[in-house]
């Protein structure tokens, strides 16, 4: 007998190849599962994500689903595999029995990324890798005003990875927010799902209309040519973070 | 010819053994005067510092004064400290002509510091080293008013290291507030000047209250006992920030 878990997880990406285990170094996936072994007899376990997130990438809220043996209760779940990541910064925030059919990719119904930039001139010492560095001054509002033009359903593929698995670059973005907090940008996204590097290549686009270099109207225009080269460069990841991801029914609601 | 700076900085005071330079480890200071030491034609550079931050704590507004050739512009002090502190989590945010008779330590008239508890069951993974974890919940409303026992002109001892260099325990506090953030809790202190590890003992017996190990009148006693033993554990320096220093007039006021 077993049971499907939902877990809520909070992560540093510094360091990790990104969630997706890779040849080439540690993944967050790797940390979990290697944890998960220990509650199941030694056996594999495998789990799926609801947000692949790339090498630097952060989650204060990530979600993923694994199985293990019927018996434990969720503080045990959440408790002993926070003792097995041990000393990654990679921890369990929650764990609750899944509900019936639910998937943590494909029941997922919202995924909000915050992305944080550090608008000064001296290069980040306490947010170093949690912040991109821009030290000439970005214009918020004109930032702001150009994120609205993205809203909606529309092709992304100017704001798609070349490496995107998706089948379709059809997507519905529902926020876009910049907003100033002292020296700091930050920037909500919000849509059902996003393309590959789509918050990240958003982001390095509007920084262009920040610092003046694009006008505000070129940015329906790159999204309009549905051509990656129409738009801006790919942020950094040390500034994104997974903050949530919303289901129709919420797993870990009390 | 020279000419006095008065430098803000930030620095991520993890894996350094605090502002001080000591023979076991790098220090802060060690950082910085390494840096102004390119500046000043190969020449050894001493620096005052406002604070001296213990191993493991933080600032987000340190000041120090250093004393430089003249003919520096204020952006290339911080440039190109900046640019020699690299990699080091170090930075200066700001620089500027120390005013006539200034000194960052003495002429200093308040000190801010911030205390971050982490109050939930998961060990912290983005606010490793930058927060005091503790599991159990605890009490805010019992610790902010346990805290205002302890406002004003004092004989500080019971919170007070043994190896507090300090002529008088006798200081004046005058803030002490506590909050809840979510699953954060912030202390914010306070005063003119602090006792060697007075903020972070006021903390850790703040937290007995807010554990419910303590009563809330027990803080008060304590006080009065004028005696460490009196008081609670010291809370660990992780979570501690040197916020601001202000200064009769602001050296970096523009």
């Amino acid at each position: 007998m077993s049971q499907l878990w939902a877990l809520r997880l909070e992560y540093d990406g510094t360091g990790f190849v990104g969630w997706q285990r890779q040849a080439n170094g540690l993944s967050i996936q790797q940390v979990l599962e290697d944890a998960a072994v220990k509650l199941n007899k030694g056996e594999p376990v495998a789990s799926i994500v609801a947000g692949r997130t790339d090498a630097g990438v952060h989650a204060e809220g990530q979600v993923a689903q694994l199985l293990l043996p019927t018996g434990f209760t969720p503080e045990r779940v959440r408790e002993a595999l926070n003792f097995h990541m041990k000393p990654h910064p990679v921890v369990v925030l929650a764990a609750a029995p899944a509900p019936e059919g639910w998937n943590a990719r494909f029941s997922a119904i919202s995924r909000v990324y915050r992305y944080r930039i550090l608008n000064r001139r001296a290069r980040p010492a306490l947010e170093a890798n949690r912040a991109w560095h821009v030290p000439t001054p970005l214009d918020t509002d004109a930032m702001h005003q150009a994120a609205q033009t993205l809203l909606g359903r529309h092709d992304f593929s100017s704001f798609r990875a070349a490496a995107c698995q998706a089948k379709s670059p059809i997507r519905t973005l529902d926020r876009l927010d910049v907003a100033r907090i002292g020296e700091a940008i930050e920037i909500t996204a919000q849509a059902r799902s996003f393309l590959h590097h789509q918050v990240r290549n958003m982001v390095g686009t509007l920084k262009l209309v920040g610092e003046g270099s694009w006008p505000i109207a070129k940015v329906a225009q790159a999204l309009a040519a549905a051509n990656r080269a129409a738009a801006g460069p790919t942020a950094p990841p040390d500034g994104l973070f997974l903050v949530t991801v919303g289901y129709p029914q919420d797993p870990f609601a009390p």
